[in-house]
Order: structure tokens, then sequence, then C-alpha cells
């Protein structure tokens, strides 16, 4: 049995709780994988049960409510970090919004697990943005996982792919659109829409976060790059290493220009040495040239050449996906001794 | 140390040699490996030394003469399953070309390998397409691995993207352009030359296998979707399962037709419960629609949506690149105890 506590009880929390609901029977038959959600907090309260709650029930009481706090009757106040230091649990899973200034309450959260012995998943991307090398090194101190596939590519598990699909390889660069917002935006732009009125549409169709600045002026983008540079090119780099220019100066007559030769304006982030993120003219014949939300990286390795993964880079089953793929891999590594 | 014999001689084989010459170092250091080729054969004859060949001069002597028996002084005459049963070795490496009749020379070396407790990395498609199920069952009985990772894609790994960055996941379906030749036709006749400029043209290029049927009438295709189904779907089929339609008979005006509701035509093998390889319209904006001899694969998967693999399908290094993974696979399994 693996316990876990659940940070945050979103659209990628629910998911993650409806996804282990369809596949519990499947999950256990073939990959001996029986996860219990003992504890779920978030900013408003929490709810616990040690011998795992009932995830229909929580999902229910989240739906009627909007508070998870009506799971037990009477109102429980335990807070994140007392739930974290004092529940028998396993793994944590944070799944609370990316923040870029101080990456709370995110980095507590994963910090105070750690240092408890929990294993953590992480789709937070802020902590990671701001404090890569000091959470791996973090998690080498304590002896416990530190798993975040769910952070690049939403489902598409780009970061496995490059870290072992391609083990033995080198990747000398890599490029990609790591941003399906303004993706969509530029796409729309394309068509003839202006800047504002392609965001304003994004917005409409609930594409934007919260905070625009995160997507439109590269902010997600770089964060996902520091992630990508420091796990494949073991670059000990946080988010102010990267150049960041956003879209929010891409005119209509930028978009014609790169059309008049075959191409079109992406944002692109890019580890080449350098770490950047920037609108580039992209031919469109590359296959990395995608539209939509869609999101696309290339990976340019010493002996297999040019790579490219495409995929949806965002979604709530999708990334509850992922948060699945590393759970199988921190059960995995926990039973697992190696012989070299 | 791990001892290898070597099948054929060809661009692969000589790449291969190539990559383990500059890599000797770097495989040491990072992977442990130390691999010795310690027989290569081809249909003329054999070179061998149980301490390793000098593949340096392995690669000149073929360079030069064209023929590795003057590896020698003296003419050596052990064929290839001479030195198969009579050498002691770890794994087979297995690049004679792919024959989709009865798949020899190819399957001879390959099943007495593993009769005599030898791993197997193939690059070798024709066995794995006639007899997959089989060769898997052979492998189990004799304790040995079997490897196939070049086969499909050539350094692009999309045999083990889908195995295992996709772990946890359940892929419903898949499609893709898995002949590179082909849609370099194809391409070339979306510009407006006939199947048969664009087919003289490739097969100036160098692109065309020797019997051109292999690559036009979707055999090769074919095989490589024989492979993806048995060990992405567990599907137990073998190449007689395949609904094969070539490019043959596709004209310039059904190209034209394609175009006219921006499409292109392109050689897609499906596997979506039924196999089948035929010339399709596929949208232009589809991550699919790749040009020149480039592949690529689209998988639909039930949670994490359709993510597209797009790369260069062959090469002599890109599919070295392939089985020196493999390679790397082999050593670490042989060195593992899993406790589960």
């Amino acid at each position: 049995m693996l316990r876990i506590i659940l940070s945050g009880f979103g659209v990628v929390g629910q998911s993650f709780a409806k996804l282990l609901l369809s596949r519990s029977e499947d999950l256990y038959a073939k990959h001996g994988l029986k996860p219990r959600i003992v504890g779920v907090f978030d900013s408003k309260g929490s709810a616990a049960s040690s011998a795992g709650l009932d995830l229909n029930r929580l999902l229910e009481v989240k739906k009627k409510y909007g508070d998870i706090r009506k799971y037990h009757n009477k109102e429980r106040n335990a807070n994140g970090l007392e739930m974290i230091k004092g529940m028998e649990a396993e793994v944590l899973i944070e799944t609370t919004p990316s923040n870029y200034k101080d990456a709370e309450p995110g980095m507590s959260h994963i910090v105070t697990a750690m240092r408890n012995g929990l294993h953590v998943i992480t789709v937070n991307k802020g902590p990671l943005a701001l404090a890569f090398p000091s959470l791996i090194e973090l998690a080498t101190y304590n002896q416990v996982q530190l798993k975040f596939g769910g952070t690049v590519g939403g489902g598409t598990p780009i970061l496995d792919y490059a870290k072992n699909s391609l083990r033995g390889e080198r990747i000398l660069s890599f490029q990609g659109i790591l941003n399906g917002t303004t993706n969509y935006i530029l796409t729309n732009m394309s068509t003839g829409l202006t800047f504002k009125e392609a965001l304003s549409d994004a917005k409409k169709k609930g594409y934007v976060e919260t905070d625009e600045s995160l997507d439109i002026d590269g902010l997600d983008a770089a964060a996902k790059l520091v992630i990508l540079a420091n796990w494949i090119m073991d670059m000990k780099v946080t988010l102010k290493d990267v150049k960041i220019i956003g879209i929010r100066d891409v005119t209509t007559s930028d978009i014609k220009k790169a059309k008049s030769h075959d191409s079109a304006v992406k944002l692109i982030a890019s580890c080449n040495k350098e770490l950047e993120v920037a609108p580039k003219e992209i031919l469109l014949d590359d296959p990395l040239c995608v539209n939509g939300t869609l999101n696309a990286i290339t990976f340019n390795s010493e002996h297999s050449g040019q790579q490219t993964i495409i995929g949806k880079g965002a979604g709530g089953m999708e990334t509850a996906s992922s948060i699945l793929r590393d759970l199988l891999d921190i059960k995995q590594e926990m039973f697992r001794i190696e012989i070299t």
C-alpha cells in the first residue's frame, strides 16, 4: 500500500482522483500498485483518513460545496504543513499553482515533505524553476525521490523521453514550443487577428492563466526550460539564468513577414549553451512548427539526428496521467535493489 | 566485458564499429560498458579474435579490400553459424538485410544464437516480421534477451517511447509513416513529379532498397507495423495479418485531389484492431504529415491524448546508436536483481 497526501484539489488533483478510481483494478493487477489518498488539503482546509479517503465521496463533496472540509461532519483545521509533518504517508503530490516570485506555498510543502522522509511528485513548476539544483540535493540528502514528469508537456512524457528513451545518446541542444496558450494566440494571429483580439479569444476559451503574464511574458515557458536544462543537460540553472522575451510585442506585420518566407512566428524556448525564450521564425515545413495549443520539442542528438515530440502540453487528465507514471516509478524504485 | 559477435558488416555494422571506437571511454566511464567485438562474419567469410578484434584495422581492411577475411593473414572459413555455435560470446548483433520470404539467413543466426544462450540484438526486420511471437517465446525459454530497438524508426526510439515512456498509460491505437523512401517519393510527387520520375529520383539518391518492392509495395512499412503491434499492443501477429497496399498506383491526380482539401497523400501504417498499410489522405496541419524521408508516428492514448514522434527513420549511424541503446539495456538486465 502506498499512502499519498495530495496538496491542492483543483482540476489536476480531481483528475488524479478520478484516474485512480477508474484504474484501481488494472493498477493492482498490472503494476502491484495500491495507492490510497490518506489526506488532501487546499488553501481552505483539509480532509483526512488514515485508512484512505473515499474518493467518490471526496469528489462529490468538492463538486457540491466547493470545499473539501465538508467531507467530515465537523470542520478540520489541519493545514498542509501540519498534515505533511503529522500524517503517516509515503508520497506527497504537490499540485498548487506555480508562482515564480517565491514559489510558495508549494516550496514549503515540498521541502517539508522531503525533510520528513516523503517522496514528492510535483506538477507545480515554481519550486523547480527557482531552486532545481538545491531541491535535487535535498532529495538526495534525505534519500527520497523527487519526480516532476508532469511539469513539462503535461501528459506527453518529454522529460522521460530525453532522459530514458535516448539513454546512451548525447543531446547537444534542443528547442521547443512549451506553452500552449501563446502558441494558440500566435496561431490565431496568423489568420489575421491582432494580439489583443487573439488574447481576448484565448481568455474566453479558458486557456490563459489567472495571471496572464505567466503565459504572455514567457515565464511558464522559461520555467519548463529550466527544468529541461537541469534534468537533461545536467546544467545547474534557475529562472534567473534565462533570457526571456514574451509575445506582447509581436505584431501582425511580424507574422506577415514570416509568412512571406514560408515561416511562422513561434515562442521558442531554446537551450544551446545559453537559455533563451523568445519569439522566432520557424519554417512551416519544420516538424516543430505545430499549431493551436499543441506543444512540441526538437532534440538535436549526436548520433540519432533531430527528433521531435508533439503532444498536448496541458489538461487535467493528461497531467494526472503523468502523476500516475511518476507514482509507478516511485513504487518501482522503492522495491529495487540494483547490483552493478 | 561484453563479447559480441557481429553478423553482417555493411553500412550499419561499420557504423556500429565506428560508434564503439568513438564512444569507448565514455561508455566505460558512464555506463561501465566494455564491449568487445570478438567475431564478425558476412556472406563471404569472417574474422575473429577471442581477445577482441582491432576495429580500426577491421574498418580499414573492409574499406581497402571489401572483404573482412583479409583481416587475417590466412583466409578464415568459419561461417556464421559455426562462429555463433563455437565462439565464447554474450551477444549476437544481427544486421544482415531483411527478407520477407523466409527471413534467412537472419532467422538461422538469431535462432541458433538464442539456443546457444546468446542475447540477440537485431536490426534485421525479416525474422520478427515472419515470426515475432515464436521468437519471443524462444528467448524466454532460453532465458536470453531479444532486442530490436533499431528495427522501427532507425535512431528514433519509437518502440522504447511507447513501451517505457508511456508506461502506466493505455495506447488505444496508432498510425504512422514508417518508410522514408515512399514518403520521399510522395513528397516529390506533390511538387508535380509522376510516380516514375519520383521513384527514379529516389533511386539516384540511394534511398531505394535493392529490391524496390520492399519499399514501394509497403512490405517494409508492414514489417515495422507487425513489430509495433506485437511489442506495444501485445498482439500476436505476423506479416500475413497485415492488409497491404503500396504506393505504385498513386497518381498525380490523387495528390492534387488531396491538396484541394488541404491534405497530402501518405503511406500510412495503422493499428486500430486491424493492421493495415495503405496510401491515405492526411491533413497538412496534422503533426503526422511530415515530408521528405522523415518518419512519424502518432499514438492515441487513453489519458494523455495524441502524441507524435518524428525523426529520421534510417541511416547507418542512427541505427548504430539504437544498437548501442539495446546493448546498454542488455548489460543492465544482466546485472539486475529485482525484488518485488
